[in-house]
Formats: structure tokens, sequence, C-alpha cells
């Protein structure tokens, strides 16, 4: 049950370190801004929780269980119980690993809790520990400054999956083998995994800046419609990493086809090529009395010469219908999609006539 | 026509194992508690229910049904009639099956009726026999507590389609068959399934914690929404399972190509290393007058060095290309989303710049 | 014009077989109930229509049209019009066909027109012609009998589909064809097109069942959700008819891809045992004077044994390998998802506990 | 700046031919009904439209521009702007193409305009000057007329992308070549654009029939409806289309590959038989000494025996395990979702009993 | 910190090219228009907008960054914050890339804001520049001519995705090679990408041309919502892009399985006709005593004669068959949807009779 408290008296006097008792005590003055935040949370916090607090039992639960809640916002009239989830950068695993903050939100309090160490509530905790600055504009300042924090660190994972998502194009082009499919399908569960967690969040953040809930004063409801830009920036970078992991997807078994394609033509062309010799060589090798051609001076010559010209020329056939080299031989263009200069000069022209029209 | 009846008086006393005479007393006096499970349900429960509760013989007459309804829930004014699925733990079925739990839920009077045994109402059972306290809150916490049981009880379910999805991920990469597709399919029609019947039912609970029926009272709505929340959880781990099922049939396509292209390649290769030889000791084994070589005295170990060096020189350039090899050469970084914690922090301080841009 | 027509007059007096004369006396008298069906709708019908009810001509248009008209419900404020379709049980094609039953309803008349003699409306009115019960309600009870005869003959179809997709099951696993695709395809598009029937007319009886028009009394809506909680059954089940066809569908393609596997195997086992074989007698067949082995006395024979024992290595090495018995190896657990007792119960004491907590 | 134009005055005398001045001086007066048909409209016919009946410059510009406009509604309080699609019946393309109809509708006036020569409008000029019939009811009902005729125009056009969709099906069975996909490819576009138009024009027809502007009168209102109505229709048969162009697009890709695993068992076979015979061949064309059987009366005649034997029993066993004729075994029944008479009749007693029930 | 400002006095006096000072001087006058343009935003110029405009940080912060966001628009009461995207005709890539333009619109200013020289950002300052028109008309009228200006400025963009999906869809259909896949991706990418900007865009227009903003006034609303239906036009034209990418794609995989067919089809038919050749040439080759048609004066050249025999009857065989030409045999017609004017003369004159019907 380790926890670390903070509290900000109405006279503007920070007190860090604070014991359970000295909580309570804050939390019953109503005045003032109390922030405890929780980590490595047991069934003993629970207890904590109800003691001190006297929240209601449903959201201790949803605290203390084990099991990941999806992110949502419930109004219990006194105070906002929120769970928002944000990466946990310490995961073990080699799919993107969400990890979850519950907020007791009320208007002289902020109860935070998490499993799992934050990156993020640690910058938050040197904030307040540096100046208390933090503490000193309420308590929807102090979560907003939390979702916040938490939201941005999404960003270097993206990032992360964005340049994953570039080596895994360039594998798919370069060689495909079933480890590029595995990577794809690491890159399709983690995008889908932040989209999950995302898309509810959108909602909570949408609801939190909609003047819905009064502990929320109007001048934070601007910040935290931020906040719901980022989400939404997040989802958009997300569909996009979405999209290039389909695309991946196609590409490798495209590529699969090819090589199978190229696999079978050498096939081909080696029995093409063998098969009717092999026959003129067998023909020749029939013990018949009377060949004629056996007896000729120059026939093992000719023959191994019309053998010589038919590999050859077969070989120059192929090569020529490009049967062989059955790859890159035209490239697009560079930049394919660039419009001329002048092109655009035309349509600003036309478009300038339009204006004027409007006069 | 099997039934268990409890009554809790208006003064606190339990009464168990009632008789359809007292049921109905009890049912007729407006007071108190009264709960009836009916088990093994039959023609005659259709009467039994119209004879002493006088419920609409529509709402009888899904209960009796054999066929398997929908979720929903019916508001007839003085009673709720409510369809609830979950799992069948008892069903024969390869695929995972859902049963029905039908309940009659009045301000005094809970009729609850199933086909199949449920742990789940059987654990109520014991719960109210034991001391009688699921009793004494009431007919919308009694319902409360079957309808959780229930919801809790898919969870068991839940883990089992984890445990089966993560061992065909395994075999769908070390050796995919058939098998292993008819188990994919099983897995998608199962998640299908639980999807199929948690959408309904998130949108009955939904109704129930939204204070639009006068018989759930004010004190009981932050449980039923606990529920919803819990049908949420179990909607976003059955999809979660959903995209595993996908993914695992992609890779399963993608492997059976793969493999396919690899006996390709081995034809291929043999193909092309025996065909010309075969060729070779076709030419020499013609009969020709005049073929100098035949008599020449190193010509057929020259043949035969001629031969074995070209095998093993196809051989090799084919081990060079990694023709034969095409597998993991590869492997993709472990935990490639992992940030480096460097970074994180730059991530973290530009962060900071911004938040003390907003003193 | 071949229509039947059945007047229960206030008096509670039913007359069956009336002419044109007397239904239109009845209907001017705007008392009692009529009931007036019209099958096998000719040009005709629309004089009929107009002439002795005054509908509207867009309305009447609608009946007498041989095109089929997607579902809809029409306010035409003294009556309603409806368009309900049901599966054409005489229908010729491979594909299930639906067929339209147009009514119109007002407080004192139903009028109801379809060109196929349905089993529905045969149903009613020899229920009607039995004891005049069906007349004794109203025109609401009247049409809800027409309407629920007709969905609740959707179900045998139902029934059918869900036979045929079985076999469709089983064939595709035992032996998949080109007349295995086909009858997929005939599945999934008989399964749309009830899909495409069902969910408008879903809307239509959640309009019927919502107060929203005062010909439909009070004590009908319950009967008219009934007929709305069938067709989400129905819809229900259509649903998953859709999925079992995508999955057959899915089976289908990646058992051709297996079979092509195996054949492919077959060949490259057949060259790889026999090529370098062949080479060999090939190389014994050349004709240089110098070839030491061709003298050896057991050189045949050794060649022979040699040549044996390379066949029995390469087949029981493919063998040992499974190589050609790519194939049911290992079969997953039959009740895959079925939980263990001893587990279920472990949930359940710790749902006990949280239960207990709510106290 | 070719136009027609006609004048209804409000004493019901029909003008045609009207030219710039007169339809000025009709505009002007604010009573009885103009109409005036631009087509092959030019820059010109935008000067005219500003000139004569002071349009708003946006509107006239998306007359006048040469671009598609989706279809929309325009509101500019004294008069509506409609884009409405039909079909292009002109159109030179292999994908069938849509033609915009603009239309300004005002309490007096209805000025539409379009760039194609239009079946539709020539049908309503004619019905016009015919007998001035259509001027008679006011605005609103020639504007219904304009656009019921576009609509309905479109389905001459659905009926023959039905009759393409029932050749490709054939094609795609009998015998699938890249043409039949192009073909496919041709339906479909051909689909999405219908649908494309026709999704927005339901919105619109959809907003024009629910009182939502005044200019279009209750009376008129019903008619609109029946245009949503058609237009809902043909979404509906587009959608069916669409379905039929997917499923064609499955058959195909399955045939190409039942045809691949066809040329691959003839491969395998041939080389199956064939490659032993040849080792066979090989072994007694070697030239070894001792080889005993070489001077066995009967050797060749046995070996041939042998090898003949050999070849048949291989094709019979090709043959009997259907290897060779992998194709059409059994066939699913005709009409195999018909439901026997019987079943359906057990069906509807148990119907009964239950209505019977509701007495 | 490069920007244009331009100032129209409320007595229609333009100045240019004015300094801060005069820039902070007519912001704070709330009088006139004054515009000022700052493009290559860098950090100073968050201090610049928040030192003489005051400005909320968070839009400030939306501004300088260098992240892109996504199209939206904020209201601060006193003035809107817009993020609005266009197409970066200076992008380096081979996709195509937006670019951002922030506008700040108050009552008497417009601040806009971009990294990357717009096209028509330059086109409007150029209209300003030439008379001052522009401005004239007030701030929305300016931020409309802004926003119009940059959104088509996306059509040559499109126009140019359009030319190279048809270069695709040739190439895909003549040379289907590993480039023309990649091709394929870039144009989805490219599509995507535009559909992702103009999806919120279209939002963020709708709701300025609702009347929602006082900023924007009455008069100024259908050129908002004409803007708006640009945005349409360009989503229309996108989906359609979207389409032909997806059928290309098709085309593309369908494609490399038809040429496997085919490079199939070459190695069964030479396997076919050389291999049971061979094996005879190889019987004749045997070394049998006894074999008597090795001494028949014609048996050489009668053998020689069946084999040319037979080669020439195979391949006229497959010729027959079709089998090595399996391509373009049936080409579908051209204009497959056209309908036949008889045929929709017939349709006109059975609408006619349904409208003289309505009379």
């Amino acid at each position: 049950m380790p926890f670390k408290a903070y509290y900000m008296s109405p006279e503007g006097n920070m007190e860090a370190g604070l014991g359970e008792k000295e909580v309570k005590a804050a939390f019953q003055s109503k005045k003032g801004l109390l922030w405890v935040d929780i980590y490595d949370t047991t069934e003993a916090d629970g207890d904590f929780l109800a003691r001190n607090f006297g929240f209601h039992h449903l959201a201790i639960e949803d605290c203390v269980s084990p099991l990941i809640r999806p992110p949502k916002i419930d109004d219990f009239g006194s105070y906002l119980f929120l769970v928002i989830h944000g990466i946990n950068h310490m995961g073990e695993s080699d799919i993107v690993e969400t990890t979850e903050l519950n907020i007791f939100l009320g208007s002289h309090f902020v109860i935070s809790n998490h499993n799992n160490p934050l990156y993020s509530v640690e910058y938050v905790t040197k904030m307040v520990e540096d100046d208390g600055r933090a503490l000193r504009r309420g308590g929807d300042f102090l979560a907003y400054a939390l979702i916040d924090a938490l939201i941005d660190n999404v960003l270097p994972t993206i990032d992360k999956m964005s340049d994953f998502a570039e080596t895994v194009e360039e594998e798919v082009i370069k060689s495909p083998q079933q480890s590029t499919l595995e990577a794809i399908m690491k890159l399709k569960r983690s995008v889908i995994r932040v989209h999950r967690v995302m898309a509810p969040q959108r909602e909570v953040l949408n609801r939190m800046s909609r003047r819905e809930f009064p502990i929320i004063r109007e001048e934070a409801l601007v910040f935290y419609r931020d906040v719901y830009d980022h989400i939404v920036r997040i989802e958009d970078l997300g569909q996009s990493l979405h999209d290039r992991a389909d695309n991946a997807l196609s590409t490798y078994l495209s590529s699969v086809a090819n090589r199978q394609n190229e696999t079978m033509k050498v096939l081909a062309t080696v029995a093409t090529i063998f098969m009717p010799l092999t026959l003129l060589a067998g023909i020749y090798g029939m013990n018949f009395e009377h060949m004629p051609e056996l007896k000729w001076q120059w026939g093992y010559f000719g023959i191994l010469i019309l053998m010589g010209t038919a590999i050859i020329a077969a070989v120059s056939w192929f090569w020529a219908r490009k049967w062989l080299a059955w790859t890159r031989r035209r490239v697009f263009a560079v930049r394919p999609f660039a419009v001329d200069p002048e092109k655009l000069k035309g349509y600003i022209s036309q478009f300038a006539k339009r204006q004027r029209a409007q006069k």
C-alpha cells in the first residue's frame, strides 16, 4: 500500500509526504487540494480508499482488480471516477501493451491509482515537488496534467510503430519471409490495441470538455478539449499505421505468389529446353539396324551443333520475351502525383475568374 | 414443473420451499419479496405462470418455447420481462453455446426461469438459503445478483477461448494443417456467437441503468451500470479474440502458400540439376559411328567428374542464394515497440516545456 | 379479380362471400369490420380498389405493379398502407424468393392483396371461416394475425437453409468441388435476400408497436412488439447462416490450396526419386570404350540393388517427415471451450466475495 | 443557349415557344406557371439565368460548370435549387454514366437545365405540348414529373445490368477468362456509380417529402414520397447486383485455382506413370556385360507387357480415385430451400395453437 | 518570423506591408479589417501571436508545432481558430502529402499561418494587392477566399491521381509486375490520405455554413456551403479512385494467378508430349537380344513418323481445346449497359400511363 500524498492548503502552503491520518484530515477539510497517488495497488488499498474517502465500492473494485478495464467515466455526484489508458512502457510483450490510470476527481482532491510505474505520473510528481505549481490551479487542472502526460506518452510508441512499419515495408519488397508476416501481424495487433483503447477514451474526453460535469470548471474545459484533439491525432496516426499494415499484407501475399511464379518459370524453361533434346539423344541411342544417320561422317557433330543451337535459341527467345526476367521493367515516375506548376496556374486563373464573378 | 420458491416477509422472516398455494398467496400479498425459480421448463409451466401470476401470454410463450430468443427487455407496467443470456457450460457442442435466463421482475417478486441448470442461479440460491441476505435488499437487487452471476460466468469461457487461440496461433506457425483451419473456424464461430448475444445485452443493461424503469430504484442503478461495464469488457475481450482468429487465418493461408513454394523449389532444383546431365548421358549413349570422345581413354571418367562437379556447383549456388532455405533469416527485434528510456525523457521534457507555457 | 370478402357486423354477425356491392356498402357503413382479400392481382383490381374504397392511386399502383416493392408503411390519415414480405414457398428458383403482401388497414376494414397464393393468408381465412373469431377483436388484430402468420412462415425456410448449410459444411471438408462453391453462393445469396427484406420490415414493425399510429390501439401494441421480436430472431438466425456461408467459403478456398499442395508433393517426390536414377541408368548406357564397371561381374546387380535401396530410402524418408501424409495428425480436443467445473467454482467463490463486499 | 419556354397563365391559357423578353415578363408577373428548359448549357446560359431570374451566382455556376456535381438541394428562400442525377443513355463509355438535371423550383416557375439530351425531359415536354396538363397543377407537380421521369429511366439500365450479370455468372462457371474478370469489374464499377448517385438522391427526396420546404405543397408530398420509394427500390436492386458481382469474383478466383489444380494433376499423373517406366527402359539400355535378362527369349516382350500393364493399372487407379475427374460428382438438389408442404402444415398448426392461446 | 500584413481601414483605404507595431495598433482599433499572413512558422511566431493578439496558448501551440494536426474548428468566443488542410504541392514524397493552413478569424481580423508556401495564399495575396477587393467584404469573406482557394487546389492533384489510376489500370492488364503493385499501393495510400483529411474538413465546413458561429454573417453562409459542396465532390472523386485502386488490386492478383496457370500449362504440355516419346526411344534403346522390330527395314523410319505424328496430334489437340491459348476468346459487347432506344420508349409509354392515372 505505498502511496505519495501532497496537500496544498487554501493559503497556498504545500505539504508533501503526508501519512494516512493527515490525508484523511485534509480530505475532510474540504478545502485546498489533496493529491494522493497510490501505486502497486493491492487488496489493502481497497480498504484504504473505502476507509478514508468513502468511495463507492464498485469504483474501488475497479481500482483493485488486476483485470484491465476499458476507459470510462462514472459520475458519483460529488466526485468523478475515471479509467484512462496509456502505454505500458515496461511491458515485456512483443505487442504494444496498455496500462490503466484510475483517477477519483473531486473539487478538493485527486486520488490517482495505478499498477505499473508510469513515466507520466512520475513527471507530474516531480513538477509538484519542484514548486507545487501543478496543485495551485485546482483539481481539474491537476487531473488534466495527469491525463495529458499519459496521452502524450503514447506518441513515442506511435513513432516506434511507424519506424517498425517502415522496416516491414522494406522487408516485404526486398525479401518477404514467414518472419515478415509475423512482424506484420504484430504491427496489426498493436495498432488494433491502441485503437481499441483510444476510441472510448475519445468519448470520455469529449464528455469532459463539454461542460457536462460541474467539477470541471469553465476555464479548464479548453484544456480537456486539447487532450481530446491529441487523442484524435493519435487515432489518425493509428489509422494510417493500420492501412500500412494492410498494404504490407497485400504486398506480402502477392510477393509470395510472384516468387512461386518465377520458380515455375525456371522449371518450365528447363523442361521445355531439355525434354526435346533428351528425346533426340534417345532416338539416336536406339538400336535399330537401319538408321542411316548413324553412319554419316558428320552426324554426331551435326546433332551436337543442332542441340547447342536449340539451347541458345530457346534461352535467347525466353530472354527476349523477358520471361525469365519478369521483374521491374518499367518504373513508374518518381513523385507521380506532383502537379506541373503551369497547370496549377491554369487552375488558379480559372478560380480567379470564378471569384471575380462573386463580386 | 419443478420449482424452488423463497419468501421474505416484510418483517424479515424467510420461508423456503413454498408450494404453489403459498406462492400465490405471497404473490397476492404485494408485500415482502417472493422469488420463484423454475427449471426444466415445460408447457405446464406456462399454465403455472398464467394461473398464479397472470403474466402476459406472449411473455409466457417466450419462457416456454424451446427456441432461443435474443436478449431483450419488455416493460409490462407492473413488471419487467427480461431475457438474458449466459454461457451454457453443459453444452455438448464444439462451439460455445449460450443459454437463456428469463426473469419477471416486479417490486415484490422475482420469477426466474431456465431450461438448463445454471451455476449462477445455483450460487444465488445457496446465498439465499445461507442467510436470506440476497432477498433483504429488494427485487431489483436480487435480479441484479442473478444477472451479475450469469454474466460473470462468461469469463471462464473467454479465458478458455483465449487459451485455445494461443494454441491455434502456435499450431499455425509450427505445422498448419486442415485441422488447424477447422479450429480457427470453431474459434471464429464461438466468438461471433458470444458477440451476437452480448451486443443486445449491453443495450438491455444500458436501459436498466438509466432510470427508465421505476421498478429499479435509484440506489440499484449503479449496480446495473457495473454489470453494463462488465459486458463492455467481455465484448472488448471478444473483439480481441476475433482479431486473433482473423490473423491466424491470414497466417494459415500464407503458410500454405509458402509450403507450396518450397515444394516447387525442390522440384525446380531437381529438374534443373538432373535434366541437363541426363541429356549429357543420353548424348554419349547415342550410337553414331563417328563419336571421337567415346574412344578417349579418360572420356568416361572425365564425364563422371564433369557431372559430379556440376551437381556440387549447382547445389552450392542454390545454397548460397538461400533458395532452398527460404526461411527465417532475419528475425525482427524482440519487443520491437519498446521505447528507449532516453527518448522518452526527451518527450517528457518537451511536454514539460509545453505545460510551463500554460502557466 | 378474384377476391374473398368477410364482414362482421357491430352486432357480431359474420357474413362471408360478399359481392362487390355488399363490400362497398359495408365499407361505407364505417361500422363493424370488413376484410377483403384479393389474390392474383391484375390491373382490374386497381380499378376495384379505387372505385370502392377511394384509396390513393399511388398505393393502388404499388399493389397492382408486378414489380417487387421493398417493405414499408405509409400513413394516409384514415388508413395505413403496408407492404410486408414473406417467403414465396411456391418459388421455382434455386434461391430463396420473397413475396409481397399489401395491407390497407383502417379502423373498420382490412383490405389485403397478394400475387402468389400464401399459406399464411389461407390459414387466417380458415380461422375466420371456422368461427369468425379473428374478426371480432378489430382490424388491428386481424392485420396482426396476417402479418404474424406471414413472418412465422419464414422459419421453415430458415430451417431448410440451416440444413443446407450443414450439408455444405460437410461437403467442403470431405470433398470440395466446383458444385460445392456454387452451393455456397446459393446459400449466401438466399441469406442476403432474407436479410434485405427483414431489415426494413423490422423498422416497419418497430413503428407499428410504438403508438405512432392511432389506428393500432393500445392493447394491440404488445402483439406487434411480439412480431418485431420474431423478426429480430429471424435476422439473428440469418446472420449466423451468413457467417457459416463465409466460413465455408474460406474453408473451400483453403482446401483447394491444400489439394494443390498435395499434388505438387506427389510430383516433387516422383521427380526427386526417379530423375537421379534415370541419370544413373543413362550413364551406364553410354558407349564409352573405357568403362571399367561394365565389365564387372556384379556391376549390373550392384546397380539394381543400389537403385532399389535408393527408392526405399527416399520413400521412407518422405514418410518419416510426413511429407506425403500432410493431413490430420493432431486433432484438437473435443469440446475445446468446455470449462472445468473446479475452475468454475473458483470463479464463483471469487464472485461471492465480491458480492459480500457490497453488503 | 437554346431553350424551350412554356407559360400557363392563371386563366389556364398555355403559351409555348416564348422568347427571352416574354420569359422575363412571365417570371416577373409572379402568377401562373413558367417552365424554361435550357439544354446544351454554355457560359452564355449563366448570363441568361442571372439577367432574367436573378438566381444566386453559386447556383448558376453549378449549372454552367461542365464538372459533375453530386445530387443536392439548396434552399434559397424564394426558390429551391436541385441537382438530380439520371442515367446518361447517350454515354459512350463501357461503364454506366450518370447525367445531371438542375432545377430551379419556385412557386410560379420551374427552370430546368441539362447538358445531355434527356429522354425524360423530352417526354415531359411532349406531355406539356399535347395538352398543357403537366403545367396546370403547379410548379411542385411539374418538378415532380421531371424528377420521376428521370428516376424511372434508371430502371431499363438496371435491367440491362441484371442481364449482363447473368451472362457473367454463366461465363464464370463455363469458361472463366481474363475478359470475364474485366466484365465483372465493369459491372462492379457501374453498380458503385449508380449507388454513389442514388444514396444522396434518396436524402434529397426524403427532405422534399417531409414538409421541410413550403414551396412543395401538402398535396404534392405524397408524390415525392413515391419517388423516394422508387429510389429505395433502385438502391435495393443495385445492392443485389453488387452482391452478384462479388460472388462472381469469388467464383472466378476459385475457378482459376481449380483449373490450375487440374493442370497440376495432369502433370503429376504423366510424371508418375512415365518416369518409372523410362527408368526401366534406361536400365535395360545399360551396357553391362553381365545382364542375364537381355539374353532371355521373352525378355523384351515381358518388359513391354509389364510396361503396358503398369500404364493401364495406373490410369485405372487414378480414374477410380476420380483424381482426373475432379469435377461435378454430386449435384446439390434443385430448389434446395423449398419446404415440404407437410412440414409447412405442421408449422401452421403450431402457430394456430399459439394464436388460440391469445384469445 | 516573416509575415505580410494588410489593413483595410473602415474608410476603405488599404495599407500594405505593415510592421509589428502597426499590426498591433490595427488589431486593437477593432475597426476595418486586418490580414496578417505568417509563413515559415517558428517558435518566435508563437511569441508574436501571443504578444500582439493575445490568442489562447493552446491554439498558438497548434500553429507553432511542426506536427500535423487534423482539421478542426475551435470557438474561442471572440474569434474562431481553424485548421484546414490542402495539398502540399511542394512535397517530395511519392505519396500525396497534405499541408496545413491555420486561420484565426475575428470580426475585424484574419490571421493566417502556414509552414509551406501555398499557391492558394499567394493567389489571394495577389488579389488583395491588386485592388484590395478581397478585404472589402469583411473577415468572413477573406477567410472564405483563403479556404476556397486551398480546397480548389486539391483538384489538380485529384486529376493527376486519376491519370495515374488510368496508367495503372492499363499496366495491370497488359503487363502486371511487382512495380505495378507498388504503384497501386501508392495510389491507395494517397487516396486514403486525401480522404482522411477531407472527412473532418467536411464537418468543419458544415458547421461553418450552419449559422453556428455569429462571426460568420448570414450573407457569407452560402459561400461556405459552396466550399462544403466542393469538399463533398472531392470526397466523391476520391471514393471512386479508391474503388479503382481496389479493382486494380483484384485484377493484379488474378493476373498473377492466370500467368502462373499458363506457365503450368506449358510445362504440362511439354511433359505430356515428350515423356511418352522418350520412353519409346528408351525402349528401342534397350539391349535385349530378341527385339524383332530392330531388324525391320523400316522400323526406324516408322518410329520417327510415329513420333512426329504424335507430336503434331498432341499440339493440334491442345490447340483445338484452346488449352494453350486460354485467353481472350469471347469479348463482351462494347457499351454493354446501353439501352436500346425502342426499349426505352416502351418504358416511357408505361410511365406516361402511370402519370395519366394521377390526374
